[in-house]
């Protein structure tokens, strides 16, 4: 772990926060390319009113936005928590390549069956570079602050 | 199959059309409650840089936006095409009750492994009523129409 994965994941907690201040559940994303932030996004699904609006789907959506692009070749995707499976296949297909999560969905004891980032990856064939454990215990923390 | 699922599919068929005109790959969706239909949506991924706009997700953001809600309990969903991961879950967690296909991934010889609304159920323990093969070989046959 580099002072630059605890740098970037900080830049998603403070995301997490924001989000949390607007009435929605704090969680944060933000993407990377060539080292600079290119996206930032935190859950808006209760304040935006869309369901589909959690924190990496904004973050991604705002990286195409902001290079123009329909995909993240190269990226790099730092999430408070680990990813629901919408939000896992937006990064499987967005060509981003490294994955870094602070809090994992059994940290908090959130369970989807048998769902995990591993378990759809190995479901689809498809994958991704994943890092764990970027300060986890922080980014659950912020979860819990949840109302 | 009923009146209804061929003529709400037709809807869906034409989103898919408008789609291929703007550039896009020729997928629909649109989501209907209480018989009326409450959003619309077509693949964007191309004409709007936005790899997360597939036709189910516009098609749900259109209706959360215009319902003001969060969720969509209660809703149908019509697809021209099965829905890739990233949607099935939007579909999931929207508490829409039931989902109606076209065609599916298969009919088209596109595999993500072992991927199919039905293991993405399985996987997860959360569940949609489904509904398959409404105008299936028209829905297949306007996807080919993909430059």
């Amino acid at each position: 772990m580099t002072t630059g994965h605890i740098g970037y994941m900080e830049a998603a907690l403070e995301e997490a926060r924001i989000g949390l201040k607007e009435g929605n559940i704090p969680l944060g994303s933000i993407v990377i390319l060539d080292g600079e932030i290119v996206g930032r996004g935190r859950n808006l699904v209760t304040s935006q009113h869309d369901v589909t609006a959690h924190a990496e789907v904004v973050a991604i959506r705002e990286a195409c936005a902001e290079l123009k692009k329909s995909e993240l070749s190269g990226g790099v995707l730092y999430t408070t928590v680990e990813p629901c499976p919408m939000c896992c296949w937006a990064i499987l297909i967005s060509g981003i390549e490294t994955l870094v999560l602070g809090a994992r969905l059994a940290d908090l004891q959130r369970y989807y069956g048998e769902y995990s980032v591993e378990t759809l990856m190995k479901l689809t064939g498809k994958s991704v570079e994943l890092v764990t454990g970027v300060l986890s215990a922080e980014c659950a923390d912020t979860w819990r602050q949840k109302k």
